[in-house]
């Protein structure tokens, strides 16, 4: 006999599983769009790396140094400070490691709600209890917050700040530095979690939770800045902590493909990545706004939504007591999808809301997609 | 606060860091000869693979799906007929999975000794309890696991058969059979780890354990035959929890590097691997002989040492009550290494084993570290 897991496989990678028709047009899933990465400047990376026999070799579980350099130098200039940086397999590694680090079985999470799912399952993975906090456009609430530490004590809160997965919402300033002071009031772990940071369509930046407290364990990525099927992520921390992690990951996988980091390495050095990070604003603002408008003549009256500024995603709530998950049927129908809302609850779902992700498709397949969904909404 | 987690970062992967100075000839590494990478091969299969956009992509957590056929196609016609596999990120990945899936905090597992200290750390860090059985030049003897599985009823018994880490030993094949009853009579899963099986020097090989049961989790991995720095690694098990297993793996890091399987999979396909690993076999086998040859003249009278048909590594233990670490420190001043046999102990070691590996060095500078050698033991 095997334990049995009390975790499911996740109903959106499922989900997308079956919406990937090509004649489904797709707002369902959280990918990058694949005609605007540079191929070929990544390959050219690999092949400058390949000469090199030690990337075929094992390697320091911390990862490769001058990717490492690289990326924390990139963190100081987008204005957190940082001196070195665990490379993981993408963010998704990063999560378990904290996870197993920082969470006895029993302990509790605190994340807001509605949540990345992965995160989720992660944490229940762990052992761990999950307690949602209440937010609102501005994000998380730490007053609602506060409640929740008194009453709960937990060891970490798990947050997505800036355009968050599947809101789109972003944790203002004023309130970062207020969860800031309560995690070090509290003594809690803030599990800062910014795969979509860079991706800005207006407004100015927000400094990071990290920026303003010693208390955060801050999560990058380059899966949706670069290209996710290299599943190479980082991870800051304090020196202690980081060490820890380190450990951790040796049990975890060894290292990061060596190759996969030294050819991100040789990409950062001979390419720039804000000149192609700039290039993915422009489209992806694009399509965000050919979404957004898109959905007063879509959606029935007194349907709510976020409006981002940044990010992959808008979260919709329907009026009245339905269930997107039906819908989601009725609109595979017409061949377009979206995704339900009730696996990003941690808790009680709302079964009213969805997700739509706008990054994947042109502005033209926007607006025929939303054509379909209006037909399903009728 | 963190949890303080009870497992240290690997002595080996410490000691490593010590010996890397270039005037010393290592013995104490388990790296495969960098020279004989395939380097062109490797290559210029990332550059086919990079010539296809969706390698940039996520992907499912399964694998890549070419990937795993080639991979099942070789093992079957190793001898193990296989389905499906799981893709993962290095063997060292299979074993964590392994352990969040089977292993609930206490439950035991049990393991030869001395055995893969990477393995141990991992299960120590699921909050396993780790018991070692006793085993000779055959392996791991089934009488003494048969007191162990009746005393203390372990959830899987973990095991490198075939030219095992740190021993060289291999598991016969008639207590291949017996361990394969014990583990069906009394419902433990066997995880059969087999990194090192086709390196095998002389002699025929021997069936895996998976091939006569089906309580058996089979590792597998692309690092000695192939390249480490790729990271890859294949699991093969009966299908229920084959899907357990892709479900931890989500949560784990999602999949493995896309561009690193799709490399795989076109190497695998434009290339003859089985030619390659010959080739190994021919250069790994000489060095070994060089360096079984020298031992006589290099340790002292009384020393015992394994004499492995494959694989990386001798195992040896002095006569006398020495300690092989105190010894090491002696051996670096004369520019000379190799591991101290106490990390491979579960519980409690034998301070006068060590480790020696006979891959990376050709047989000149093998007969060159032997002298060295030569002189701490006089």
């Amino acid at each position: 006999m095997h334990r049995t897991l009390s975790v499911a496989s996740s109903p959106v990678r499922d989900l997308l599983a079956l919406t990937s028709r090509p004649e489904v047009i797709s707002f369902a899933g959280g990918l990058p769009a694949p005609e605007l990465f540079d191929l070929d400047g990544v390959r050219a990376a690999y092949d400058v790396a390949l000469r090199d026999r030690s990337v075929l070799q094992y390697a320091p579980t911390e990862g490769n140094r001058a990717l490492r350099s690289l990326v924390a130098a990139r963190l100081t200039g987008r204005g957190l400070p940082t001196s070195d940086v665990l490379i993981t397999t993408g963010s998704q590694q990063a999560l378990t490691l904290v996870a197993t680090a920082l969470l006895e079985p029993g302990a509790v999470v605190a994340v807001e709600e509605p949540t990345y799912l992965a995160a989720l399952q992660c944490f229940q993975m762990a052992g761990a209890r999950i307690v949602p906090v209440a937010g609102d456009a501005d994000g998380l609430d730490p007053a609602a917050l506060r409640s929740v530490v008194e009453a709960e004590r937990p060891a970490m809160l798990y947050l997505v700040p800036t355009f968050a997965n599947p809101t789109g919402r972003t944790l203002s300033a004023a309130r970062r530095a207020e969860i800031a002071a309560l995690a070090e009031e509290h003594s809690f772990w803030v599990v800062e979690d910014d795969p979509y940071g860079e991706l800005r369509y207006r407004g100015s930046a927000v400094a990071p939770l990290a920026s303003i407290s010693d208390r955060t364990v801050y999560l990058g990525s380059f899966s949706k800045i670069g290209a996710p099927g290299m599943r190479l992520g980082w991870l800051r921390a304090p020196e202690d902590l980081l060490r820890t992690l380190v450990i951790v990951k040796q049990a975890a996988d060894l290292h990061t493909s060596t190759v996969d980091q030294a050819a991100a390495a040789v990409y950062l050095k001979d390419n720039d990545l804000d000149a192609h990070v700039a290039r993915l604003c422009v489209e992806y603002g694009a399509r965000r706004d050919a979404m957004i408008e898109a959905l007063p003549g879509t959606v029935p009256v007194d349907t709510t939504w976020t409006d981002p500024d940044g990010g992959m995603f808008v979260w919709l709530r329907l009026p009245g007591d339905v269930d997107t998950a039906e819908l989601l049927q009725e609109a595979l129908r017409h061949d377009v999808a979206f995704v339900p809302g009730a696996p990003f609850f941690a808790t009680t779902p709302d079964h009213a809301t969805f997700r739509m992700s706008f990054t994947t498709n042109t502005p033209d397949e926007i607006a025929e997609g939303m054509a379909r969904l209006a037909k399903v909404f009728r």
